[in-house]
C-alpha cells in the first residue's frame, strides 16, 4: 500500500506549492480531526454540494443519509469531490492582498459506491458511532431492520486527492514589515460544551464517559 | 424586493421540512455568521468543491482568490452551488438511526459573476474586510493596482436557495423513550482564542480594537 497518492492533473496545486500534501498520514489526520464534510456532485450538468458527516476507515471515507435523500441517489456510483476544512485562525497581514486564513484541509476526488450488504452497513454505522464515542453503539436501542433499509450507506477509495495547510504568520512584501500595522492571528477553534441531558431521560440514568469526555 | 425565495425542485426538501427555511432573514443570518464555505462547480462534467471565505452585500454573496485559481476560472459565468454549515451539537438519540447534529446551513443556487471595475472590487474587498475587523482596511498598506489584477472577485445573487435549521433534543421513537438510554445533546460552538502578534510587529504598535474584540 502505497503511503503517498499520485499527484493527478486535479490534484496538483497552482499555487502556494508549499502548503501542498499528498501522504495519506496528512490526509487522514484531517479527515478524523472533523467529521463536517461536504460532498460535491452533479445532476444535469449543474453542481449541488450537501453538508454532511463522513469516518474513514483505512484507505476508503464513508458518509450516510436517508435512503430518499436526492444527495445519495445522485452520488451513488457517479463522481463525487468530498471536502473537509477546519479554521484554524484568521490572517491578519499588513496589506488586505495578504490576509489569509490558517486552516487544514482535504479534497478527495473519486467514485463513489453503494454499501448494500446488510451486515456491512451495520458494521459501518457501528464504527461511525463508535468512532466519535467509544463503546456507544452496543448500548444502544437495538437496529430494527428497517433502519437499515432507510439509511443508505456512500463510500469511495481514498486514492485521488490532496491536503492543505496553512500555519503561522502572515507572509507580507519585505517592505511592509516596515509599516507600524498590527499584524497577527486569531485563532480559531472548536469547543465542546457541557452536555444538554434530554429532559426525557430516565430517573438515574447518568451520562457515560464517552459523552463526558467527547472531544473534536 | 420580496423577502422569501420561490421553492424550485432544486431548494425543495424531500424530507424534514420543518427543517427547511426560504426567508433572507434567517439565510442571511447564517451567511453572516460564517465567511467559511464550500463552492461546488463543475469542470468536465466532474464535480469540485473548494473551500473559500464569503461575504455578503445586500442580496448577493461574493467569493474571491487568486487570478490563477481553477476554481475561479471554472466558476466564472458558471453554474455554482455555494453552501455553508455551521455545526451546533451532536444530536445523541437513544438508537444510532436518530442520531443527528444540530446545525445551520445554506445552500444557495446560480451563476457566478465576475466584478471586473477595478473601483468597485476595491469596495467590495474593503467591505469584506472591515465586515470581520470594523476599520480595519482603511489602517492597511494601501492597494497595489497589481494586488487588484491578481485577485479574482467572483459573486452570485441570493436568488434560489434555502436554509436548513436543526436545534433541540433528539427525536426518538416513542418506544424508545422508556429505555434506560442517556440522550442528549453535545454543544459545539467555534471559539477565538488570544490573538498572537506578529513576531515582526513594530515596537509600540498595539493590538486594535478590532482585533481585541473579533468575534464569530
Amino acid at each position: 500500500m502505497t503511503q503517498t497518492l499520485d499527484i493527478t492533473d486535479r490534484t496538483r496545486l497552482r499555487r502556494s506549492h508549499e502548503r501542498g500534501h499528498f501522504d495519506r498520514e496528512t490526509i487522514n489526520a484531517i479527515l478524523d480531526a472533523q467529521p463536517m464534510c461536504s460532498v460535491g456532485y452533479v445532476i444535469d450538468h449543474k453542481p449541488y454540494v450537501t453538508p454532511t458527516l463522513q469516518w474513514r476507515e483505512g484507505n476508503h471515507v464513508y458518509w450516510h443519509g436517508s435512503s430518499a435523500s436526492r444527495a445519495l441517489r445522485n452520488s451513488r456510483d457517479a463522481e463525487v469531490c468530498l471536502t473537509v476544512s477546519i479554521l484554524d485562525g484568521f490572517v491578519m497581514a499588513r496589506s488586505g492582498m495578504h490576509h489569509s486564513v490558517n486552516s487544514r484541509s482535504v479534497m478527495l476526488f473519486g467514485r463513489a459506491f453503494k454499501v448494500e450488504d446488510p451486515a456491512e452497513k451495520h458494521a459501518k454505522l457501528a464504527r461511525f458511532v463508535n468512532g466519535l464515542f467509544p463503546g456507544r453503539y452496543e448500548g444502544l436501542r437495538e437496529e430494527h431492520a428497517q433502519d437499515l433499509k432507510a439509511t443508505t450507506l456512500l463510500g469511495m477509495e481514498i486514492a485521488e486527492g490532496s491536503a492543505k495547510i496553512r500555519t503561522g504568520p502572515p507572509k507580507d512584501e519585505e517592505a511592509d514589515y516596515e509599516l507600524p500595522i498590527w499584524a497577527g492571528v486569531i485563532p480559531v477553534t472548536t469547543t465542546v460544551g457541557t452536555p444538554e441531558p434530554d429532559p426525557r431521560n430516565l430517573p438515574g440514568v447518568e451520562m457515560p464517559e464517552h459523552i463526558r469526555k467527547f472531544r473534536l
